[in-house]
This record gives structure tokens, sequence and C-alpha cells, in this order.
């Protein structure tokens, strides 16, 4: 996704463009494939997957879940995604009944575990927790101590934010696991997404999840599936174009994510 | 519509992706307006045209139409438009009969005038021309000399580019100046843009030019318009939001140009 820029700083700016998309579009998970399956390219995968990640995090965790190297370098120029997992600064320090947090697993004693959820104060979850991981928590109690209770984050009724996967599978192997749902393909030589709008709408009554598919900077979503000896118009519910009539030779991946998720969201 | 972004770096880039979404989705005429109308905001709306301006130029013209200044520093960051007034590069030194491209006039002798079109010889238009201006030409005769007419850029039958016009208007006339075309403001709490679809679709039939209207970081549209005295719901044929149910606080500028003219251009 980012071959394409030379520099980390545009790099870290195009992953940011996608984050934001993700979080504006209520996107639940990112997946992150390699577009040439016979070559190494988790450097790449895992930069893009780690700046995905950071931005999803809400601030206060940040500094505990990921481990600041250098390829994060230009992460702070990038604009916040505020989605609801992020508190909003300033009120850290007064959290109100029924509140929900994401919270940082600092240490379990017994059936008692400590939680950073970015308050003044450590949180009392009484369960035992798996010591450095992420929770979220719902506080349950603000008196002497704060106690919360833990929530699923799947289970809250408003979109929290997105999680992050890169599971080192080619696309056709990700396509793959994704059937269960409605697979959208984005691609610039896919049918007009309008003509296509009715029959997903029919299709995504009965579907759990969408799952919608973009090629890379350097190759389309025929060309990797090809290469994968994957016919991708047979895996794909919806091969569609996102940007009819385009005005510039090339879209970019950031933009057709923008664009796809845009017209999407407005029609579903 | 920069002011939200500390560094130039930034600014630029912010203005850079509306440049892209512009083109992408073949967007004529761009307006840059004061959001605060009694506040001279004129340094920072010629930044935002200049940017767009320097952008929308074939690269064989920027360096003579645009004074390179401190202001333009990061446009080299920026992604191309490479719209199809960009002639791609290589190609250059070879013109071929019928090619249409941008040109800058050097001078006119008589009633011939000398035009720099980005190849390795002048051409040559048999016309007295404005020195100094941008014009648009057919390519003629490639045999001993280059010659070339004059087109109207209007009447090429693919799209070309965008003009950028910054009329120092407030919005409320801006509005009132587009009142002969449909008339499309795009805010947080307008109706869903599914629902105005149909009628915009019936609308546009008879309208001769699409305007869409967006706020700025401080303000929306609402709130500017209503500063000025001015009913965004009166002025306007439809105000739509093109983000329904959005998973973040804040959608920006650049995010929000992308998303509407994304969904318009899918559905209209």
């Amino acid at each position: 996704m980012v071959a394409d820029v030379p520099h980390l700083r545009e790099k870290t700016a195009k992953v940011g463009t996608v984050a934001r998309a993700a979080a504006i579009f209520r996107v639940e998970e990112i997946f992150v494939y390699p577009d040439e399956a016979n070559k190494d390219q988790s450097a790449e995968i895992n930069f893009v997957a780690r700046v995905l990640r950071y931005l999803s995090l809400a601030p206060h965790i940040r500094r505990m879940a990921i481990k600041i190297e250098p390829s994060l370098r230009y992460v702070g120029i990038l604009p916040p995604l505020h989605t609801p997992n992020h508190p909003p600064a300033g009120k850290s320090s007064r959290p109100s009944k029924m509140e929900i947090r994401d919270g940082w697993v600092m240490k379990t004693e017994g059936n008692r575990s400590i939680v950073d959820a970015g308050l003044a104060g450590p949180v009392i979850v009484y369960e035992p927790l798996r010591k450095n991981s992420i929770v979220t928590i719902r506080i349950v109690s603000v008196d002497d101590e704060i106690r919360a209770s833990i929530v699923d984050p799947s289970k809250i009724s408003i979109y929290w934010g997105y999680r992050v996967a890169a599971p080192n599978l080619s696309l056709g192997r990700l396509l793959k696991s994704q059937s269960n749902g409605m697979i959208v393909s984005s691609s610039r030589y896919g049918r007009p997404i309008r003509e296509s709008l009715p029959s997903m709408k029919d299709h995504i009554s009965t579907s759990s999840r969408v799952s919608i598919f973009f090629g890379s900077p350097k190759s389309g979503l025929h060309e990797i599936a090809r290469r994968e000896g994957v016919d991708l118009d047979k895996v794909s519910h919806f091969v569609v174009n996102s940007v009819p009539g385009q005005g510039v030779q090339t879209v970019r991946t950031e933009e057709a994510v923008t664009a796809t998720l845009a017209v999407l969201n407005a029609n579903l």
C-alpha cells in the first residue's frame, strides 16, 4: 500500500488516510495482505499494520501496547481518529458511572486486576485478566475505588473503533477466509458501482458481514489474484468500480478506499 | 480550509487532497471563499488557491505561470494529478498531429504567436495571443515547424482539468452567484444523502451545472451562512449529509469533499 511513495513521512500519511476512512465509515476490522505472495513483504506489512493499530488505540494505551520505534516517527503528524474508544482529553480524571473505556491490564492479584484506563487512579476489575492485554471496561462504581466490569466491544451499541489483522495470508486465501460474508472487490475494471447497488442491498440483508477488498498501488486486484491462480470474478460476489469516469490516470489506494466506503455507506 | 493544521507541510497536503478529489471526480471549477466574512483571510485564501492552481497546471507551464515562493515549498511532495492536460513525461519531444496540449504564450509577432507547450521546439499559432497567458492548443502540423490552433478547453470531449477562482465573495454572495445551477450544500446536519438522491437526479436533468458547497474546519455551512444573515436551507436546493452515521467526532473538510464527490459521482 505504501510502495508508491518514497518517504516515511508520506507513507505514514497514506496509512493515516486509510485509518481515518476506516473510522469515519465504521469499519470493524482491517486486514493487511501482501500484493506479491512470492516476495517477503513482512517489513512493509508490519509497518502498515503498526501505524493502523497505533492510531486505533486510545492514546493512554499506546505507550504501553506499542513499542515506539523509528518507523513510527511521523505518527504524531497524523490527524487523530477520535473514535468513541478515544476518551476526550481533559475529562480523564473524573470518570462517570457506566462510562465505557479501553484499558491496559497492569497486573492481576488473585481474582482482582488493576487496569490503567487513562484515569487519575487505577481501575479495579474483580476478574483475573491477562497481564499486558487491552480490555474494554464499563465503570460500575466511582466511590472509594474506581471499579469496572469487562464488556465485549463487539456488543457495544455504538461504533467503537477498528481492529487490525495482518494474518500473512495471500489475497486468494484471505478472500477464501471471508467467504462466509459478502465479498466486494474494488477494481477499475469492475462494473460501475451504481449498477450493482440494488443486488448488493438484497445480498447484504442475508450476510452477516461485508468484506471489501482493494488492490495495491502496483497492481489491481485482478492482477494480484491472477498471479496466484485465482479468478477474482469467481470468488467475489461483486467486482465494482466505485470511481466511474475517473478524471485522472490512476486512483490511489487510499482514495479508492475512501470513495468506495463513502459510496457503500451512503447507499446501503 | 487549512486553519486546523499548524504546519505548512500539512496545510499543503490538505489542499493536495482536495485537488486530487476534484480531478478524480472531474470538477470543472473550484471556488475558495472566506469562512469569516468580517476578517481578512486573504493570505490563507491565496495560499489555498495558489496550491490548487499550481497542481492543476501542466508541469511545463508552472514555472512560468506561478512565482515560486516560500509558501509553495512543499508542493513537490504532493501526488501529481495526471489529468489529461498534463502530458505524460517522456513523450514531450514528439508531438502527434491532433494532440491537445496546454501552452504558455511566449510572444506574439504580428498575427503569429510562439507558444511553449512543453515540446522540444516552440509551437507556432497563427493568431495574435495575449503574451504570458495560458492557451489550449491542438497540433495541426508537425512537418518543418510545429503548428497548432487554439481550442476551447470547455469544448473538449474529455475532462481536461479544473480551474480555480478566489473571487473574494462571502459564502452568501457565492451561493447567490451559483443560483442558476443546482446548489448542494454538504452539512453534518443535512438529510442523509441517500434520501435526496432521487430528487437530485430529477433536478440535475434540468440544471446546466451543479455547485457543491463545503464548510470549513472551524464552522459548518449553516454557521457560516447564519453569521452572514443567510438561511442555508433556503438558498440551497439540497442540504445533505454525505457521511451518515460517521464513526468519528469530526469529518475533516478534505474528507467530506472526497466522500461527497464520490457519492454524487457514483449515483448521479
